[in-house]
C-alpha cells in the first residue's frame, strides 16, 4: 500500500501548510539567504562564485518597499564583511539598525526629496570603487519612487509625468522617457558602480520579471533608444524644457559587463516552492503557470474546470497557477483578486469530494481588506446557499469577502512583508487514498 | 538523437491532423461503429457482450439531429440483423434510405405533429417485445424536440415552456416539470421497451454528459421527484389544467434495470481523441480539461499564461481543453466563442516561437459564421499591428472573424454533422527539437 505519510487527514490543513511554506520561502530575507547561500564575499574563503570578487571592499545598496529587511538578513549573513552601505525604503518601513548601513525612509510612490538624498548618498558610496570592490545591489518593488535621482528638477518630472499619465502612454513608453531624466534608472546606476563588480539580488513583483521595468532596472542594460523617445514625445505631443529635451538624447546604456543578477524572489519562486511541498505532501503536480494575468472570476472556473475533469483517477493532483490576476468592479462589495478567484471556483467545484481550490496574495493584503485571500471546496456553495447568499449575485456586487467570511473561506495571514504577486492552487484528492493516511497517535494532537 | 517521425515541419500542420483526426473520431457514424465494436447482436455469433442478448428480434429508434447518421452507420454495422426501425431527426436531415427503417423528418426546437408521429412509430415498434428481444437506441443533441409524445395538448405544453421560460426557471426546473408532461422522457422510453433489453448510444451535446438531460433522457432514469414539480409549479405560480397538475403526481422511473448506455460521442471523446494524436505526434500531452464553460477570451487568456511559462523547457508541449465557452456580446462585429478564445490568446502568446493555440467547434460552426474557429501563434498580433488591427479593439467589437481572416488564423472545416462542443489545444515545440524533424525528400511536395 502506497503511503503520502504527510499528507493531513484534512485537505485543508495541506492548503495551509502549502501557503506558509511557499510564502515563507518569497520573504525578503529568506530570499536574500538563499541568493547568497554558497556564494562568499569573504577574501579569507577559498570559495568564489561567478564573477564575485573574494577581496576588495563589500558595500551595500538596497532600494525599495522590502529594502530594510533584504539589508538586515545581507547583514546578518555577511556580517562586518560589508563595510558600508545604503538603505531606502517607505516610511515607516525601517524597523531597527543594520551595522555600517545608512537607513532612509523616502516617499512612496511619489519620489520626495528623502529619495532623492537616499539615493545621492548610494551614489556616494559606490564612487570610485575599484575594480577588487563589488556592491551588492538589493532590489524590490517600489525601487522606482524610493531610488531616483533626478537630471531635472522634481517639479518638471512630476509634470512630465503627469503629462504621459494624461496622454495614455503605456509603461514602456512612460519608462522610455523617464529612464532618460534619471541619475540611476535604465542601467545607470550599474555605470555608476564601475569598475567594481555588481551583485545584484531582485525581489520581483512584476510577472515574467522583466528587469528593465522592477524599479526601472537601475542595474540592468536599457533596451528602449534614444530614438525611441523622440517617437514618444512627437507621438503624444510632449512638452519637454530644454534640459529635458536634450536629455533625450544622451544613450542609456545598452551593455553592462559588471553586473550579476539573481532573481530570488518572484512568483515564479513561490509557484515552484508551492509544487516541491505539494510532492512533498504526496501531491502529483502540475505546473500550470507564473504569468496568470486574466480576469480573476474566469481564471477561478477555468480550475473548476479542471477539478470537474480530474475526479476518480485514482491519484492526487496539485494544479499550481501564479500571476496577477486583474478584477473589473461592477458592484459595491468588499474583496480582492484572490477571493474572487476562490468564490468563482466555489461555483464549479460544488459537490466535488476532496477537492480543494485557494488564492493567496503573497503580500498577505488581497484588496482592501484584512485577508490574503480565499479557500474553498466541494462545500463551500452548499454552506452559502444555506445561509441564502449566491455566488453570482455575490460576484455581480464583488462582495467575496463578506461571502467567504460566512463561509470559513478566507485566508488571513496578516501583512507579510514580502510582494511577489499571487498564488493559486487547485487539490484533488482521490478518495482511495483518505484510507492510506499516516496513522495518528489515538488521543495524540491533531 | 530522439526523434519524433510523425511531427511535422510546420507546427499549423500538426494542428490541421489534430483537428482532423479528433473531429472524425466523434462522427456520429464513426461514434456508433466504435461503440458497436466488439459487439454481436446475432445470434449465429458466440460472442456476447455485457447484457446484450444473442437472440430476439434487435430493432433501431433513432433520435435527434445526427440520428440519421447513426442509424445509417448501426445498419452499416448490422445489416439485416435489424428487423426494423425508426429514426426521428431535423428536416432535410434524412439523406437516403435505411433498409428496414422508417424515417421522419420533424420540428426542430420546437416540437411539431411529425415530432409526435414519429415518436408514437418508436412507440409501437417497441410494444409487445420480450426479455429476448433489444432495442438499439441512438440518442443525438435536439432529442427533446425530435423525441416527444405529450400527455397534454400540444398547445398546452407549448404554453408551459413559455411559462417556465418567462418566470426564469432554470433548466432543471423546466425538464423537471416537462418531463412529467411526456409519454418517453424521464427513462418513460425505457419502461416502454421492457421487457427488451435497451442498448443505448449517446452522442453528447451537453458538457458532462448528464445522460437525464441530453434529449431529455428517455432511457435514463429520472432524478427528479413529483415533490420537487410541485415546488417548482408553487415557486414560479405555474397555471397548469387539471389534466396537467394530475401528471405532476405521476413519479417518473427512478431505476432502470434493462438500460446499457454507452456515451461515445462527446467533448470528453473528442479530447481524448485529440490527446491521443498530439501524443502519436510526439507531443508531452497535458489534459487540462473537458468542462470549460468560462468566457471565452478569459480562456484564451488562461491559456496564452500557460504557453509563456513553458517556453524552452527542452520539450514539445500539447495542453488539451475541451468545454462550450461563453461570450458576452458588447460589440456589433461577427465571431464566435472559438475564435474569440484563440484571439485572446494571440496577444499573451505574441512573440513567443513554436506556440500555436487553436480553438474548433465540433460542428464546424462558430458562431454566425463559416468558420470552424480560430488558429492564432506568436506571429499573429505582429500581422495584425501590422494591418492596424488591435486586438482588445476587435474583441471589444465582437469581431474575431474579421481580425482572424486578416491574419490567416481561420479554421474552415464546413458543417460537419456532429456536435459534442469545442476543442481548445496549446501546442509548444521545443526549439531544440525542430532539427529533429524528420528529413522530407528534396523537391518533393511540402
Amino acid at each position: 500500500m502506497k503511503m503520502n505519510p504527510k499528507m493531513n487527514k484534512d485537505i485543508r490543513e495541506d492548503a495551509r501548510v502549502i501557503i506558509d511554506g511557499a510564502l515563507s520561502r518569497v520573504m525578503p530575507d529568506a530570499a536574500v539567504a538563499a541568493a547568497l547561500a554558497g556564494r562568499t564575499f569573504d577574501r579569507t574563503s577559498g570559495k568564489v562564485s561567478g564573477k564575485t570578487p573574494d577581496k576588495g571592499k563589500l558595500l551595500l545598496v538596497a532600494a525599495g518597499k522590502a529594502a530594510w529587511q533584504m539589508a538586515k538578513a545581507a547583514s546578518d549573513a555577511l556580517g562586518d564583511r560589508i563595510s558600508g552601505g545604503v538603505c531606502v525604503t517607505k516610511y515607516d518601513h525601517v524597523k531597527g539598525e543594520i551595522p555600517n548601513v545608512t537607513c532612509f525612509e523616502a516617499g512612496h510612490p511619489v519620489p520626495d526629496e528623502n529619495s532623492f538624498r537616499g539615493t545621492q548618498a548610494a551614489i556616494d558610496l559606490v564612487s570610485g570603487l575599484t575594480e577588487k570592490d563589488t556592491v551588492l545591489f538589493l532590489l524590490s518593488g517600489g525601487g522606482s519612487a524610493l531610488f531616483e535621482k533626478p537630471l531635472i528638477p522634481g517639479e518638471e518630472l512630476a509634470d512630465i509625468t503627469k503629462q504621459l499619465l494624461a496622454c495614455g502612454a503605456d509603461i514602456t513608453e512612460m519608462n522610455t522617457v523617464r529612464k532618460r531624466l534619471s541619475a540611476v534608472k535604465g542601467g545607470r546606476f550599474a555605470k555608476l558602480c564601475e569598475p567594481a563588480h555588481v551583485f545584484s539580488i531582485v525581489l520581483s513583483d512584476i510577472l515574467g520579471d522583466p528587469l528593465d521595468m522592477i524599479a526601472s532596472g537601475p542595474a540592468y542594460p536599457d533596451a528602449s533608444t534614444c530614438a525611441d523617445a523622440r517617437r514618444i514625445i512627437e507621438k503624444y505631443g510632449l512638452r519637454l524644457s530644454v534640459d529635458a529635451l536634450a536629455l533625450m538624447e544622451v544613450e542609456t546604456p545598452k551593455e553592462l559587463t559588471n553586473v550579476e543578477t539573481v532573481i530570488t524572489g518572484s512568483v515564479r519562486n513561490l509557484c515552484a516552492a508551492a509544487e516541491e511541498i505539494c510532492r512533498d505532501l504526496g501531491y502529483e503536480t502540475i505546473y500550470l503557470t507564473d504569468r496568470l494575468a486574466c480576469e480573476a472570476r474566469e481564471a477561478g472556473a477555468f480550475l473548476a474546470a479542471i477539478a470537474r475533469s480530474h475526479q476518480n483517477t485514482g491519484r492526487s493532483l496539485a494544479f499550481i497557477a501564479g500571476g496577477e490576476t486583474v478584477v473589473h468592479l461592477t458592484g459595491h462589495g468588499k474583496g480582492g483578486r484572490n477571493q474572487e478567484l476562490a468564490l468563482a471556483a466555489a461555483e464549479g467545484i460544488a459537490g466535488l469530494p476532496g477537492t480543494l481550490i485557494f488564492s493567496v496574495g503573497s503580500d498577505g493584503t488581497d484588496g482592501p481588506t484584512d485577508a490574503a485571500g480565499g479557500i474553498c471546496n466541494g462545500e463551500t456553495k452548499r454552506i452559502l446557499a444555506e445561509k441564502g447568499i449566491d455566488i453570482y449575485e455575490t460576484l455581480r456586487d464583488n462582495n467575496a469577502y463578506a461571502a467567504l467570511k460566512e463561509a470559513g473561506g478566507l485566508v488571513v495571514t496578516g501583512p507579510t512583508g514580502t510582494n511577489v504577486n499571487d498564488l493559486a492552487v487547485l487539490l484533488i484528492r482521490d478518495r482511495i487514498k483518505w484510507a492510506e493516511l499516516r496513522p495518528r497517535r489515538a488521543g495524540g494532537p491533531e
